[in-house]
């Protein structure tokens, strides 16, 4: 048995991105040696500088290359509100809405028993002591509605209202726009049970 | 406009992976930086080493790290036989069938005018020059039975008669425990044209 070769090794490397299996690493890798030189060698430079310059934002977990991001340290924002997002693609989402002028805690994932994710493993002591910090007065969960989404704001809601602290959940419905004959039943009947005073 | 953040450099960069838009190369990224930053490293660092180190074979043109492949150095191979394949992935399938002991030719691509791939991109007088080495009998074309494999083996059938060399093309048909039933008509009746005397 020979050592494995460098195109091996990438080869195997490559497997860490995801959906990425044995046939299509060594599609990336032929593409990245005989077609972009040049942009393989920045993906390297980038990711290697990245790993060692982004980390996360010690007040909300987003990554950030500064100890504390931008969003954190900003004088616009009002502190009194906190909407816990999973991940930064949420927040993302949030900030385009332009409806949300608080701050934000990023999970960096969901409770998913599954993937072996538990509230140990999100470190939800780090979010803990960030809502119990005097200022907070009202967290807004922003998690997904899946399944998982979902078990992870029923356990942050008993969480955080067991320190005293008042607790929401973005509203579930029919989309704006949406049409009851499009939308699927789940949500319809959903949106009848959540049903406001009009 | 701040400068794009390292982040934004990495999202961009990953964008030279085949396939991957913008989406998804945010989740490649939240993946590598949260999940696994040591197998992030290793892909950065074999990255960076393959682009330094791997080059092409001065005789058979596939990736190696070497001056001239081992394949190509080894005595136990039959030097008046070139195979002509399209991509390494091509070779390792010849080579998994035990059936050739001869050497081979890795184009690294074949003749396709819409990507703008010409005779001249795919270097092809490096194929002549190795074709025409004096040991060489018989080439055997065993590019890909597509639209541009077909194309690009016509083009090198009309090149290498030119210079007086024996030419041969791998075998079109029905594949082996096949079916006709279940076999595509176009197979079918490549496989009748193409009829051997029994």
């Amino acid at each position: 048995m020979m050592p494995a070769s460098l195109l091996d090794q990438l080869v195997d490397a490559l497997r860490v991105l995801p959906g990425v299996g044995p046939k299509s690493a060594q599609r990336i890798v032929y593409q990245l040696l005989q077609r972009d030189r040049e942009g393989a060698a920045k993906l390297a430079r980038t990711l290697a500088d990245a790993l060692t310059q982004v980390k996360h934002c010690t007040r909300c977990n987003t990554f950030t290359e500064a100890e504390i991001c931008e969003r954190c340290l900003s004088p616009q924002r009002d502190p009194a509100q906190l909407c816990v997002v999973e991940m930064p693609s949420d927040l993302a989402v949030m900030e385009s809405t332009q409806a949300y002028r608080g701050l934000y805690y990023v999970l960096m994932g969901r409770i998913s028993p599954l993937d072996g994710v538990g509230p140990r493993e999100l470190q939800l002591d780090q979010l803990l002591a960030r809502a119990t910090d005097g200022l907070v007065e009202e967290v807004i969960l922003a998690t997904n509605f899946t399944n998982e989404g979902e078990a992870t704001a029923h356990y942050l809601g008993e969480m955080l209202r067991a320190r005293g602290l008042r607790v929401s959940r973005i509203a579930r419905g029919v989309p704006v726009g949406g049409e009851l004959e499009h939308t699927d039943l789940g949500t319809v009947a959903q949106a009848f049970a959540e049903r406001r005073g009009w």
